[in-house]
């Protein structure tokens, strides 16, 4: 089974919105084996929007909207349905009703041209909307959501959910994401791939920014094979994995900082805040987390962390004997510190843009490695943060 | 004048990668007035880009591909627009001779395979590509380029010119691009809508995350005129006012902080180093940051700042006293200090999750405001952030 996906919107198509809602729905048909086979993005005009779904219904099973169901007069998803299938539009009497109690329950008027939220075409299932006034709906191989991204996480699993009581979908899937970090696509994949040869098993690499995801799918009765693969990717690459499913990098470590009850403070110098401000996504954090030191300065270097100025005058601000003083100036159980050149400037021959000191320290380890990162200022400082997390969660897990 | 993208690649489509070059060409293309009227991803499958650019080239004046130029077999776009226009994939001298020295600089073989990375439809010009292999291609309203988006930033506008020298795009565009923060689209479109009534005037609203771009675009004859509407633009909502062009909020502060020969520092606790990485994003910031301290902690709070305990005690970590000892334990000309509940936890009934306290100082100017901000734990970071960093200016503007 395969899919298009069609985005309404002209603010979609002159680059004033990031498209993250087509991202979404790919993740989770994927999870059922649909496939997205084309996406379009069309403006706010019915005759493109018309040809937009006969471009898409002439070529996959399943045609999937979002946006344009607003009550505005540029709303105009449903007549282009309407107008393709050739049915009316209509108001039945239960979207009436839940239309006026959501706007009788915000003391809001219900004016006749917000009727045009309750319309559907003739003959669509209403999917609810618990978060906001646009329902969803869904008509022969044809479904519709609004292009608020919070509305739609709360409309989409409920369509899968009837597309799987209608039978359209596999109902038993059991998936499990294996994140890891610090290893290239290509070679994880030579690593690895020998283990997926097992029947029934789906597996696919998600690039993202926070790491690679090893996604398997199978049947739940297929659990056990999955659960195999998983051990035997414990097994190759565990140095590696960073997550399951909902981890991410800072979760995970988090997870082992309650565990141990340690807390964690870092110096930053060319990450600039990077870490704290990651760490400090995860909610809860503050029972763990004590402070960041942004030392960009080498005055800060010495006063908040009592870098030595003989220090910085022998071996600089970018050096392994700064790095380490910087790590004994905070006074955590785990520590982080990283000094380096994030560029464009700043770069000597014997320290080029790119160079960086990261030291980390648990319990009684401790150690500070040189690394030089390829890329921009923006990269250098990102992989520095992540290859700085990544060496705290190799000592907590060890 | 409009314009059709096609992006290619199966990774587009299932969710393993955004798209930020069409929001990129969009952009670049609508300064020269030309629109985006669709968009469509497509995978590596040879029949779906074809029938993309059938699409497209049916709907629109220009049809332009981005992505599936490599020399791997999936690197299909080349072959798809020669189907598409009936004519050979061939290899011309200059193209070889171009490859080859890539190859010969990088030390790298040419291999066979690679020779499809100098293939071209017959006919087509070629769009020579500064930081990588893969040219791009112009043949018949049809336009080709990499999916790297470096390689894209590099070819794209070499496109443009060569669009303006066939005259097919009015050469003399002025855009002036005005940023502003802190006043909602639709307040911002009333106070100052009356200023666009001029002939010959195109302006747009683009909504980013960092701010609201006001872009004025015309020929460049009429530049006076745009100058016009932004002197109008500063005397109405030039409080809110945060750049212009490529300055964005940081830029714009570092900016007065070189000129007025300011140096700073944060004392972040809600935001917990974010705003500290937003400023350290800028080049050459090292002259004027000296330090940050994520103190999010009380005893953090209390070691680098000496916030006083009894403070902390009767009036808590997020107060109006704990935020003005936070800042004046910093020692810089500029000074920002934040503290709050971000949530999703630790609201109360006095004291909801989104109440922040920030306080700014420069020179002689100090203030410290309560804000009670909406939104989830990252919502209210990020505008945390913006509002401090916003303050900051609107001290340093005088």
């Amino acid at each position: 089974m395969d899919a298009t996906i069609i985005l309404v919107g002209t603010e979609l198509l002159n680059g004033m919105t990031v498209d993250t809602n087509s991202i979404y729905m790919a993740e989770e048909l994927n999870k059922y084996g649909i496939e997205i086979r084309h996406k379009l993005v069309v403006g706010d005009n019915i005759g493109d929007i018309v040809e937009a779904i006969e471009y898409g219904n002439s070529k996959s099973d399943l045609v999937i909207l979002s946006g344009g169901l607003g009550p505005t007069m540029d709303d105009l998803t449903k007549s282009a349905i309407s107008e393709f299938l050739k049915v009316e539009l209509v108001v039945d009497r239960d979207d009436y009703m839940d239309l006026k109690k959501k706007y009788d329950s915000h003391n809001l008027v219900l004016e006749d041209k917000n009727l045009r939220e309750a319309e559907k075409p003739y003959g669509s299932q209403t999917i609810i909307n618990d978060v906001g006034m646009c329902k969803g709906i869904y008509i022969d191989k044809i479904a519709a959501f609004p292009g608020v991204p919070r509305e739609l996480y709360n409309l989409f699993p409920k369509f899968l959910k009837l597309l799987i009581s209608q039978g359209k979908l596999e109902k038993n899937i059991y998936i499990k994401d294996i994140l890891v970090w610090g290893i290239p696509e290509s070679v994880l994949e030579t690593k690895v791939i020998h283990l997926f040869d097992l029947k029934g098993i789906h597996y696919e690499f998600l690039v993202k920014d926070y790491g690679i995801i090893i996604r398997l799918q199978t049947i739940s009765t297929n659990k056990l094979s999955v659960d195999k693969i998983t051990s035997g990717l414990y097994k190759i690459i565990g140095e590696n994995v960073i997550g399951e499913d909902e981890e991410r990098l800072e979760t995970t470590i988090y997870k082992y900082l309650k565990e141990k009850k340690y807390d964690i403070s870092l110096a930053e110098s060319c990450t600039g805040g990077l870490i704290a401000s990651k760490f400090i996504e995860v909610d809860g954090i503050s029972s763990v987390f004590k402070e960041g030191i942004v030392c960009y300065s080498n005055e800060s270097k010495q006063d908040r962390l009592g870098v030595k100025k003989e220090t910085l005058d022998a071996h600089g601000a970018v050096s392994y004997e700064t790095c380490e003083e910087m790590l004994d100036g905070l006074d955590t159980d785990v520590k982080i510190a990283v000094t380096g050149i994030a560029g464009p400037n700043g770069g000597t021959e014997e320290k080029p843009v790119g160079t960086v000191y990261i030291g980390v320290a648990a319990g009684d380890k401790k150690y500070i490695k040189k690394y030089l990162f390829n890329g921009n200022r923006e990269k250098i400082r990102r992989i520095t943060m992540m290859r700085a997390m990544f060496e705290v969660l190799k000592i907590l897990k060890g």
